[in-house]
């Protein structure tokens, strides 16, 4: 294929017509399809239904050291939940607290209790002028709603494919007492399914932040979520609390993670992991915060799973269904955008998205028209501080919860409005020169 | 009986020596019985196990609106939800949000985001020089640790039988824009079993506070916690949103609820109530919080339940089981201390707890002497600010969790230890008299 921008002023007039006419045939389909979120498709929900079998009204709900779960008591969760999360992450159960149904609640909590309370005996982060934190960018935009929301000033790091740009990063942290923390997705990153090189994470480790309480707030929401069972084709990551205490920063991370894409969505089990030092500033707060979360279904979490073979092997069969889907979308991308040199995307071993990067300007017209066909994207710029993408160049394609055959129609209206959308853009350049 | 301030030194010596000959025996039982926390016995919670058949692998988690529970979205929960926590509290399902597992947490979020983002476009309480908080007292020790936590002053109003001093509340609220709040249980009250007045729920709807953030935090912890059937020997309290609104005070109130003394501690579902305008500011923040509580145990609970018919019926069983324990310690309580003046205790219609208030400066003494023979009770101080009662008088007896054996051997102890630690205090003043 020849690429558009050596397309004479004719040739783009003519491909324009073509493809609004294209346009108007699908629109005509009257499509429905919201792809706006990382949400679990029904089919994955029903592999996780054995789970309402494991308690029943003849069941012993004593933990195994001894706990009631039906009653109130064991503020940071019970011990096999401890390991459960403990596995995922790959840490040890004492570097766990087990949370509630999400982790982004355990995220904006710390945030939260470093503004009102300040982290390990610091300032309150509301008593400063300023607390900036570093997002790397394209990320999660939930990540930069929960700093926004606290008035903290955000500061877009690149991404690459090996993780941020490190330079930047060690740079920035070094030089401003005010930057307090960063937002990293480091295995399968939102959206764009990059998972952090070991330099990355060693960089990370050995970070010399001018503030003693910057904390990096490493967001592990898809530690199992492979694509593919071959080892050789997963990503691994090295575990950052060991290498921070290594790097002499012991208590530099809070490690986030939840059941959230491995059972159910919002009714999950989350957790922090940390510093011995960390927890304990943490449980300070939890104790004031509340008695104790659901210990019942990180009970049914734990029995259901039984252990980290158990999480693999239903992680498996979730990959079986979001393998083709994210192969599809790739497929369709490859046959009809290679070599028009107007766009690229990612190809993730993982996760739960594909980042796609239009011609510069042309993001937010393309999810306009993808939407006025009947396919809903998260709007363009949300993957940016601020939901301000400074190319308007990033799209966020989310597979997971169309069946692959809507999947299939998504990406091929994606496509069409991708070309529509970059060949107007064309004829606007040559209309300006 | 004779009361003890009337006996002569040497009578009063004589008994001692028979009490702390009895407290020797009873110690040498060695019991072991913790009576600290208004936790529901295993009997109650057994009660319940049937929730654990209501939803099973092949069950509809369809909401009664069509929303699939095991994926995300609905953020202030499902609409059968919102109905059975409406009914709780006497309100409409417009009027409630559900949240997570625990109102504790619900009420931590509320005082936290008042510091952080001010009620309802006021200013961030953090910003202030001063935020006072009105505790009526004896009261909720989680309540005050809240308040504390936050660096929040708190000014001891009295309880009487028909709720706090409102002479005192209404002075206090009009002359003082520094004072944001006061905790309430409106019901049974916590510890002492009082439901507040008509006349008190109309005055805390009439209040005319200097600050117009000043936020009633109505605590409706046991609306459903009756210990007798016959609807004459219930406590009704007015429902508090609808009289503030009646007063023109809409937005004065934020109530709370949860199920955790109804299905299980720590693994129920709980729910704020308040005026449109608070529910808005609320969800802005919730919308950053969470992508949505577990709309899987909301529903787990609602079909349970069915109703609140459903409710009723199973609260009049953990009444069954409650009754007797607090009408055991109120049998000991009169036989063994009345007519003595060194004790006076609330008879409860309903709720978790009795309180008693001994002789100014013996609670301390009295709690200590029955931990020594083993059981454990609330610490003496904590039902108030500061967990500094002034009298040292208030003790907080917590008949839920004993089986009716073992609430009896610690009532039995309890006044004994009320008894010798009176006649010491009777003894040291008549040696410096």
């Amino acid at each position: 294929m020849k690429a558009y921008r050596d397309l004479s002023r004719e040739e783009l007039l003519l491909l324009k017509e073509q493809l609004e006419q294209e346009f108007v045939d699908v629109k005509g389909k009257g499509l429905k399809l919201d792809m706006s979120r990382g949400k679990p498709s029904v089919a994955q929900l029903d592999m996780g239904m054995d789970i309402f079998d494991v308690l029943n009204s003849g069941s012993d709900l004593t933990s195994m050291d001894g706990v009631d779960v039906r009653n109130y008591g064991v503020l940071d969760g019970l011990a096999e939940a401890k390991h459960m999360m403990a596995d995922i992450m790959g840490v040890s159960a004492e570097q766990v607290i087990v949370y509630g149904n999400a982790s982004l609640n355990v995220m904006y909590d710390a945030v939260s209790s470093a503004m009102t309370h300040g982290v390990m005996g610091g300032t309150p982060w509301c008593k400063l002028d300023k607390v900036k934190f570093l997002c790397p960018a394209p990320g999660y935009d939930r990540h930069f709603a929960i700093t926004q929301h606290f008035g903290i000033e955000m500061i877009t790091v690149p991404m690459t494919p090996q993780g941020p740009d490190m330079d930047m990063v060690e740079r920035l942290v070094a030089g401003d007492d005010s930057i307090k923390g960063i937002w990293c997705v480091p295995k399968y990153s939102n959206p764009q399914g990059y998972s952090y090189s070991d330099e990355t994470v060693r960089r990370f480790a050995n970070l010399k932040p001018a503030a003693k309480d910057f904390r990096i707030f490493w967001d592990n929401a898809y530690a199992v979520h492979h694509l593919y069972d071959e080892e050789e084709r997963q990503d691994r990551i090295l575990e950052i609390l060991g290498e921070c205490e290594k790097a002499g920063n012991p208590d530099m991370v809070y490690e986030f993670a939840s059941t959230s894409k491995i059972s159910f969505s919002g009714a999950g089990v989350a957790a922090i992991a940390s510093s011995q030092k960390n927890l304990e500033c943490i449980r300070r707060t939890m104790a004031i915060q509340t008695i104790g979360h659901d210990k019942i279904n990180q009970l049914r979490h734990v029995r259901y799973f039984k252990n980290f073979d158990g999480i693999r092997e239903h992680m498996r069969k979730h990959a079986a269904l979001m393998r083709p889907k994210f192969e599809a979308v790739e497929t369709v991308l490859e046959r009809e955008l290679s070599g028009l040199e107007i766009g690229t995307w990612t190809k993730p071993k993982g996760g739960y998205f594909i980042s796609f990067d239009a011609m510069e300007g042309c993001a937010k017209a393309i999810v306009a028209k993808c939407r006025e066909a009947g396919v809903v994207l998260t709007g363009a710029g949300a993957t940016f501080p601020y939901g301000k993408d400074p190319r308007d160049s990033n799209i966020r394609i989310a597979p997971s919860f169309p069946t692959p055959g809507e999947m299939q129609m998504a990406t091929d209206l994606f496509v069409l409005c991708v070309k529509l959308v970059s060949v107007e853009k064309l004829l606007e350049g040559r209309n300006e020169a």
